[in-house]
């Protein structure tokens, strides 16, 4: 099976991107965690988004906040789908890291999750991937399953209590 | 090869969507085009989400505006990735449609592009599909070497002109 | 007496939304609390919203944060009039809510109050239900009455506290 | 029936506004149409607000731009159904008038529709007087097949269009 | 000399708003401090601008929050200055409240100082009253005086620091 | 009777503020206009604030857009009051404008009308005017009714319309 | 005197930048201008950056709009001051592109101007270049006392015209 | 070496640009500090300013927020290069700040960093400087590689932890 790249452009992201770590493997998805900013180590970055495919990724997930270019940088070294996590920040909530993320110019697109949306970026990676692997596209249909039944059951709890 | 779904909320949005349409074809992706409205035919986009995988489609492309539900509702009937584009709206220039798009709850991504990103929307499609298909993948590596000699002969002329 | 459903998307939002459940009980309004998520459970929302009008419901009031759908899915499936009530998040202090539930498109509207307004849902599905219940709406009036009374004693306060 | 009020804070909210009172119309509801300002004519705000119920009136549909005080000023004379319609302005598309309108204190609430969502505020205030008018819901039942067949209709045409 | 009418929206804006009491007082300037809500209260506000003038007041400071229509509200009814004062809400720190309050339509125009700007508005209200008052004038001459003085201190304090 | 000074950043805010010296003028209230740049003659701006009162204004009118320091500037140097007009950008609608001129830190307050409120400005000048000037505020109070009656023609000539 | 590098990312970009290679111009500082994408020629852009201390530039102004990364990713590979200029878009008049210069992390500053502020961002990087150039220094303090005359000879016309 | 002169309009500010201090002096560049108000000591500003490139200064570095003028009002009377930082606040995380500094209208450009950005306006200061000092220059590059080694620690620190 084809494996994620998480890239954080910080090690304060990883508090926020072990979801998207921890979701990844719950899918038994082969993943590896890096730390690269856009910035500081930009030769990483380019020599990460150029290596991925060829090392076996299939999806490149990037986290970061602010000006946070990390995403769009590996974009433009691959051909991978590349999705971009913007991290919560005290401008509006993360509305900085958000636009910085998702309005990538014609040509290099940054799928684009919530803001914090670690948990989410797993999931549209699996998704990616069960394009071409059938039993990643049955366990994606059972989790879809069991997040009904989380609801289901907290709905019978609800109207319980307000009976 | 499998097929890209492109769903718009209504026939206004088509003129932005078209370019969507062309760059799919222009990769040779075979495309479906269809109207439905979260709120007034949400029977249709169940129906469409639901038989999207087994009808052969490997992705769902869906352009809302203002209150842009469509990319929600779809992609809560379905495991496939689901791509949302934000219509320019007069609200913030788009605002209302981006986060109505981009901040889905966990468990339900929509992979967001740029307000009126639908060329982008199909590449990022393309990309998705290519993670198993090699010639797609090696259009895609073509197109972006051209963009970037789109880029240097447009540098060229403009060093020209100033030198 | 028509009853009211109150739907909420998580049972976090619970804590704002008893206060919209209490202010209906005080008007001896009949109401059903519901958990039901627009993307995880929408079989569910589809057959809530088909119902209610049968089951006896006159108003719907929906609780939802970020992408806030819900309402707008319920309003798909139901001409009874469907109250929004956006949750307040960390973007903009729930400005993704708010545009998600209040920017419907034409045809369907969704009834919006202010960020995290459970109490005015209450108070409006009750001004809804008092058009034609004449004892309810004798208690609205009241209810405002006890509304100025309350002023006007903290005004008492305050001209004592600076005179 | 009821009637329902329409009332303007400026005769240039007359033009957006016009398709609100032909919705009316449409469904055979009542409708009477005034220009008051919650400002300049307080007088007659509060006139219009504290007689509307015994005049006949159901719901009080406002519409009013920037600091649009109108609905909340008519709210506080009346325990009818107060609809807000924010006209759109030059400041962030209309934010102002959306915050002004929607962001309501506790106890009075306005009902807001989309940014200059003046169809929807007559189909909302349709909804409100069908709650005891089976007529007028099964009118507003028809209306919405009649939506979703106009739909349909140009999904058959851009499906034609791109085969 | 005149006084200065200091109205709040709720009680809870007491704390911010008894800087702006302190400030007055400390400038010599008589002031009244009421509770009144433009949706709870409204006649009470009625008469309290109607009957401003006649009563020796001269300047009106309304603070609000949220749709914060209490100084447009008591705009409408008198021709003296009002001054409004918008309270920090959750909602992008207050924007719902400032723009409610500075947008107001032409002919009406409330006097808008910052957000929670408590103190500003007395000083405004302070220099309102000096145009015809040369000891009140005088007093702010050396109340600018004193904020310089201060700044100084500081500076110097923080030169010695990292001298 | 004291005069208003109405500065302007530039002579393109000329358009925008005639309308300021019109209402002012309508009024029979003295006035000078100058154009001042807080930037590039902060010295001139100095100059005409320090001097203000001795030369006989009793409010100055400053108009500014994007970073709008003018009136903050003008404000440091005088204890008359200083309304701030925020012209209309591109910058979501003049919010650059309308922050710059409003946040003003505790101590100097700028009286902030509302985006491109020229009319505004002068009417509150005027009604600053006016707590010193009898005649003047009769003005005022007649402008009132003239504005409310102008409403109510409006209001006869729409009922008529739709009757 | 070293030269100033002026990078585009796309050929749309020039006519709001031709104002700054014209004032660079006006200054007699030599100037290069470049189209160069930070995500369609990532490599060129990597070139220019560390090759411009060596060749001879002293300043690299960078213009782009929406996910404005390209002055980001120069300043990841050269310690010469990078001037980022955000371009205006139609997401709230340029914000994206505002935030995603000016939000950079600790570490590698852009130094930022005002959406659409090519004039400025020339006066800028002639005042860095001015530091070591006495002639241009006078050029710059020249050029101030032109802007002054402009505004004075304004404001003499505006005096007259309102005399 | 040429000094840098830090102004911040409040000792609030100092908690946060203690840092841009610091790293001033780690690159060895003299650093004087200073508070000064734009519209308290507006005299001081002025002076500070006028007399900054006389007394050895290099660069200005003004800290203030919400109508955060100072760094404009010092720009006014130098042609040094000023660098703005926008000081969080409670509007927006600062936008109120961020907007008030870097939309400075045409000829007197603020070269503005990121919201709270102390240590980039530090470093940005340095680039200005090391223009004309080789060994300044050099100990950017080094910080530079610093920081990179910073970053690869994380990395390898992450990847072992997710190996």
């Amino acid at each position: 099976m084809k494996k994620v790249l998480v890239v954080m452009g910080s090690d304060s992201d990883l508090k926020v991107m072990e979801k998207c770590v921890d979701r990844l493997k719950s899918f038994d998805i082969p993943v590896e965690v890096r730390i690269c900013s856009a910035h500081r180590t930009p030769a990483v970055a380019e020599q990460l988004a150029k290596n991925a495919a060829a090392e076996g990724f299939g999806v490149i997930i990037a986290a970061a906040g602010k000006a946070a270019h990390l995403g769009g940088v590996l974009a433009a070294y691959t051909t991978l789908p590349v999705i971009g996590v913007p991290m919560a920040t005290s401008v509006m909530g993360g509305m900085d890291s958000l636009l910085s993320i998702v309005q990538m110019p014609k040509g290099i697109p940054v799928a684009t999750v919530a803001i914090d949306g670690a948990d989410n970026a797993a999931i549209l990676a699996a998704q990616m991937i069960a394009l071409s692997d059938e039993a990643l596209a049955a366990r994606l249909t059972a989790f879809k399953a069991d997040m009904a039944a989380e609801v289901t059951a907290k709905d019978e709890k609800v109207r319980a209590q307000f009976a």
